[in-house]
Order: C-alpha cells, then sequence, then structure tokens
C-alpha cells in the first residue's frame, strides 16, 4: 500500500526527507519545551532530544548529508545573528584577554587528552587526535544560551567569543599538524606556515575592512530591484564568507560570525537581524538535534571504554575551565568561570575531529566513540551551569536593538 | 593544498555543500536583479539560473539529495504562506469553479499528450506517462508571480489555487493508474478507490475541520513556555500535514497549504507570517534554481527529439489554455486566459512524474529528456504572461494583513 502511495506525487525519497525533518523539528521543540518547564536550558534538551530520536536510542533518523547539511546551515545562521550583535570594536577591547584564553583554553585539553591516552596505553597518534578533539569549542552551544538569557553584550561573552574565534584557528592548526603526521610521518611547515597566515589573514582583514566596505556599498544594495535586496545581501555575504572561511580551512561558522559582524552597525534598526531571526529559528533545531544523534552507544561495549569516556570526559571539563580560568583568573573567579564554562562544549568540532582521526586510521572505532561521547556529553553538560554560573547576571551597556536570539 | 585545508574544522563534504547552497542562492538573486530590470518576472530568472549553473550549462551545481531536499522545504513554505492568506471559505466559494477547472484541465492535457505520442510511433505506455506528466501543475510558481503581485485574493487566484489542489488529487489518480499498468499490467481498482478516498477525505476534513481546531487550541499553544511557540506550532503543523499528506500519496505541497488555510484566521495580526516569509525568502531559490537544474540538454540531441520536445511543450501549453479556459469561459474571457495560464506551469511534479515513468521502465531517456524539457520550459513561458494577463488588475477586496510573499 504504502508503495503505491509512494509512487504518487512525491519525489522519491521525498517522504522519508519530511520524515526527518519533521521528527527532528518536533522532538527538539517537544524537549525544549519540557526543559523550559523544569527550569533547565532549552538547548540541552533539544541535543538530548538528538541522542534519543537517533540511532543510540529510538533510531527514527540518522546522521546523513540532508542532516549534517541542515545542522550546518542551522549553526551558520546563528553565528551570523550572533556576529551581527557584535561590534568589530568590542571584540577589539577585549582582544588581549581572548587571546589568552584561547591559547591557554587550547594548550591545557590538548595536554590532558594526550596524556591520558597514553597512560591509558593507546598508540601516540591515537592520544595526539583525542588531544586535538578536546581543543576545539562549540561556540555556538555558549551564544545560544547566552543569546537566550539576552547577556551576549557582557564582557565576558565577548571574551567568550573572540576566544572561540582564536580558539578555532589554533585548533585548525593543531589539526593541520596532526594530520601531516597521521598522513606523511612528519610535519610540513611550509603548509601550515600558509594555512596559519591565510586563516588569521582573513580574519583581520574582515575584521578591519569589512565593516567599512559594508556601510559604503550599502545604499547601493538598497537601490537594487530584487525584493528584500539588504537581507538577500546579508544572507549572501553570510554564505559566501562561510564558504571562503572553510576553504581557508576554518570552520564556516567563523566566516558567518565574521559576516555578522561586518553587518553589525549597518543591519541595526533594519529588519534584517530580525528575519535572519526566523531563519535561525527553523533551522537551528537541526543542528542541536544532528549533535545528539551523533552518540555512538554501541561503540562504548566495554566496561574499560565507558570509564575511558568518563574520565575524558571529565578531562574536557576540567581542562577548559582551568585552562581558560586560569587566562581569566585576574577578571576575579566569577567571570573565570563563567569563560572556562563558556569554553567547555565540544559539539560538532569534537565530532568533525574525531571523523577526521577516523577517516586517517589514526584512531579506532573505540577511541572514536570515545570522543563522540566526550562530545555530546560536554555540550549537554554546559548549559545547565551556564544558566546558574550567569543567572542574575544583567546587560551592561546599551540595549540591543533588536531581541536577536533570544527567541527561545 | 586544498585537501590540507579542506582536511581542517569543516565536516567532510561540509565545502560542497555551502558551494552548493551559495552558488544556487547567489545566482538565483542575480538572475531574479536582471529580470526585474528588464521588467520579467523574477520567478523566471531564478528558474533560468538554475539552467545555466546546472548540467545542462555551467555544471556548477546538479540536483542531488540535498537540492531536492532544498526545494521541497522551500515549496512547501511558499505554499503554507499562500495558505495563510487564503481562508476556507474563500476556495468554498470558489468550488465547483475550480472544481471544473481543474477537471478539463487535467482531461485536455492527458490526451493532447496520449495523441501526440502515439502519433510519433511511441509505445502505447511511454504515451500514457507523457501524458500524465502534462497533467499536474506546478502551482507554487503562478503562486510565487501572484504573490508578488499582490494579488492572490483576486477571485481568479482563489480559482486558480483550489484547482491547483483538486487538480493535484487527480493527477495521484491519473498516476497511481498509469504506474500500476506500467506495473502490473493492470488496474487495481481497490488501491485506487483506496487512495482516493484517503486523499479527498485528508483534504476535505483539513479544510472542515481544520481552523475550528486550530483557533481552539490556540490559546494553549500561546501559554506554552518554548519560545516563539506559535511559529514553532505553525511550523510543525505545516511539516507535518505535509508528511501526512505524502504518506496519502498526495503532494507534500497541498498538506501544507492546507495546514496554512487552517491558520489563516488565527495567524492574523500576529508576527508568524512575517517569519515564515523570511524562512520561505531564504529557501524558494532552492526551488526555483533545482527545477532549472532538472533539464538534460544530453537527452536531446537528435532532431527528432529536438522536434517532438518542442511540439509537446506547445500542446502542454495550449491544452491547459483550451481545458481551464473552456471551464473558465463563463467568467469572460480575460479570467478564462488568466486562469489557463496559472495552469501552465508544470514545474516539479512534472519532473517527478517523469523520473518515476524512469524509474518503472515505462519511458525511456529521450522521452525523458522530452518531459523534462516540457516541464522546465512551462515553467518559464508562463510567468511573463501571468504578468502581462494580471497587469493593471487591483486587489479586489480587503488589504491582506501582511504582505505575506509580496517580498522579492
Amino acid at each position: 500500500m504504502i508503495t503505491a502511495f509512494g509512487l504518487a506525487l512525491a519525489a522519491p525519497g521525498g517522504e522519508q526527507v519530511l520524515f526527518t525533518i519533521f521528527v527532528m523539528f518536533v522532538a527538539a521543540k517537544l524537549a525544549a519545551e519540557i526543559f523550559e518547564r523544569l527550569k533547565q536550558p532549552a538547548v540541552a534538551g533539544e541535543i538530548l532530544a538528538g541522542v534519543i530520536i537517533g540511532p543510540s536510542v529510538l533510531g527514527l533518523v540518522a546522521p546523513s548529508e540532508l542532516t549534517n547539511a541542515l545542522s550546518e546551515i542551522g549553526v551558520i545562521f546563528l553565528l551570523f545573528l550572533v556576529g551581527m550583535e557584535t561590534k568589530p570594536a568590542d571584540i577589539f577591547r577585549v582582544g588581549w584577554r581572548a587571546l589568552l584564553v584561547a591559547t591557554l583554553g587550547v594548550i591545557a585539553p590538548f595536554i590532558f587528552g594526550y596524556l591520558i591516552m597514553l597512560a591509558w596505553g593507546q598508540s601516540q597518534i591515537e592520544a595526539v587526535f583525542v588531544g586535538a578533539a578536546m581543543v576545539a569549542t562549540s561556540v555556538g552551544i555558549t551564544a545560544r544560551v547566552l543569546g537566550q538569557m539576552g547577556l551576549l553584550n557582557l564582557e565576558v561573552s565577548r571574551i567568550i567569543l573572540g576566544a572561540a574565534v582564536i580558539d578555532d584557528i589554533l585548533g585548525l592548526l593543531i589539526l593541520a599538524v596532526v594530520s601531516s603526521i597521521a598522513k606523511e610521518g612528519g610535519v610540513n611547515y611550509v603548509q601550515i606556515g600558509t594555512t596559519a597566515a591565510l586563516a588569521i589573514g582573513f580574519t583581520l582583514l574582515v575584521i578591519m575592512v569589512g565593516a567599512r566596505a559594508v556601510s559604503r556599498i550599502r545604499m547601493r544594495v538598497e537601490n537594487l530591484k530584487v525584493g528584500q535586496s539588504y537581507l538577500v545581501f546579508g544572507l549572501a555575504l553570510c554564505l559566501g564568507l562561510a564558504l571562503v572561511a572553510s576553504y581557508i580551512g576554518v570552520a564556516a561558522i567563523i566566516g558567518a560570525f565574521l559576516a555578522g559582524m561586518a553587518l553589525s552597525e549597518s543591519a541595526e534598526g533594519t529588519d534584517m537581524p530580525h528575519q535572519a531571526e526566523a531563519v535561525t529559528e527553523f533551522l537551528l533545531p537541526f543542528f542541536l538535534t544532528n549533535i545528539g544523534m551523533q552518540l555512538k552507544l554501541d561503540a562504548l561495549l566495554t566496561r574499560d571504554t565507558i570509564i575511558l569516556a568518563l574520565i575524558v570526559t571529565v578531562l574536557a571539563v576540567l581542562s577548559k575551565l582551568i585552562g581558560c580560568g586560569a587566562a581569566a583568573w585576574p577578571l576575579g573567579k566569577k567571570k573565570a568561570a563563567q569563560i572556562g564554562m563558556g569554553m567547555v562544549p565540544r559539539g560538532e568540532v569534537g565530532v568533525v575531529v574525531a571523523q577526521i582521526g577516523l577517516s586517517l586510521n589514526a584512531v579506532d572505532a573505540s577511541a572514536y566513540g570515545v570522543v563522540l561521547f566526550m562530545a555530546v556529553a560536554t555540550t549537554l553538560i554546559a548549559p545547565p551551569f551556564l544558566v546558574k554560573l550567569f543567572k542574575g547576571e544583567t546587560r551592561v551597556d546599551e540595549e540591543p536593538e533588536f531581541p536577536v536570539t533570544q527567541i527561545s
């Protein structure tokens, strides 16, 4: 029967696509509702929804090219929105602190990860990969939590955002080094140097001249005949810089964040942030559930692997708290804790590093499972603590002109 | 080099995804801008952009699971928006006329298509499939053109929308008959009857009780804790009814249209249409370019095939003009022409029927190419004529509360 119906006017495979989208969206929002009622962060609920509908529990949906693509677009739009709330000057003001937070927040997790894996009797290259996977921060999670609390314009929030950008570049370099060791047995310094120069150059270029360039062509954009020309321009810039970033090797979300920052001044007072917010509201659940769907509990079958996964997760949390916290210590204990916890989620970035390690045969299936567990677990653990740590904070400076990302 | 960079923090294949999305979005919007300046409908430009970036010309992108999925979500949201501008009573008022338009608009193209293929010396089953592919209307194209002109609340617009819904159900039944002949050599009347009953029952049920059910639970929805609960509810209803429609065998867009209609009264005065509009604005270009990308010029290599493709296209246009026009004749010549032209685009629906025929070995590669050409060509031809035919019309009744789909 279903085949006969399925034949009808739906594209082949069209139902499967719709089913996946429907299940991910509705599960995420149901979980968000339940978590909100329990006074827990919706973000954690949406990730957990992904665990439940994913292969580990119900098996309704599995990560696929489609879910990964929707997830990527979702987080790109989130960072684009966050960027629009962040002026380049705000980041420059906290630049040195962010650099220090990022650097110590990269060194500590790498060393912790590397040492525990060696101590556990794993190979050198596996230890290096697990270390690398513990380095990168999934800034989308923290940005979403702070955005929902309306706290993106706190000084600590800006330090976290700035540190996440730098962290991403450092993580890129570590991954390039690690990958080149895994593939060629040595480090290609010229290539790494080129990558570093490109990544840093791109970031600085967009921060420095992006806003000016955008405000210079703004009038021209508004004179275009195409409907909603300014929104179209913003979306194109966001996608374009995300693409360039990803060609250079930096995460696409960094490009989107920089595009948002470049637009932050000229978008003020327009309808664009509000519209980009609606797009994000639809797409973000795919990002969050897709993280949870990555969990592979069947890789954690032995008692040893489970223990290792728990230890790695604890170290992943502690190492960011210690590394970033130390760097932020002069700001006071509370801010140090806020910044440290803000850098804890590994999310999709940890998952990607683990996938690369697996594809290079540098990590085996159980180490892969351990990293996935750590990535999902840190992402689930951080939001409730963030909510606690930031409770009672109020916006320190001007009211944002638009309530971007305060949407659930 | 690129491999080294590609290794970095982007998901494997992530760049390709971003590249595809960027190229489709930007090409569509550039073409829309050029067409607007030439005083041509943007819709046609966006479809043509798909032809140019697709396999037939530049080969930058090709239809894939991802582009089909984005396309489907895009047109689902478009019909959801159109539905929100359409009250069930508006459709009931034009019900009989729409039924007549749909019926004659299905019979004429089927007969024309069937006869020309037989006359051309093709097989019976191939003739039947080409006839079936000429039946269905891609209402999204017309809805978009009328929406951009702000004319969705004209009586003729409602007749077109109503007829498109009925047309889709009739097309479903024809396709079910045709497929069952192709597969089993005969017609399974019980199955066809079940399909018909389900499709009609579902449509009537949603139209009859949908709006009342929605307004009854509206307060509950607004009391939910999850952010933007009403938008979330609307999106979930849209995706859910699209999914049910596609399980039953009706096109998913019919479900989305019905969901929009069910919400049309209670959404008035809320921000939801405006937000759903922003989502559509982002996703619709994928629908339009994806249609153009379907074109396979390499199937039209021989002179004979090219001539057949042109004849089929002309007949596809004429048969809808004649069939639907005859049904609408009592409304006057102008309205008959408007309605007939409104039903001309075959778009994605024609493509899907051709794909099914191909997968059942009922049509060969060249007949497939002919149908694809017809589907894309009718979709490109109709918008400029629609603009001409509707020029000078003004909204006949109340101003819409929200400028839905007048965007871009």
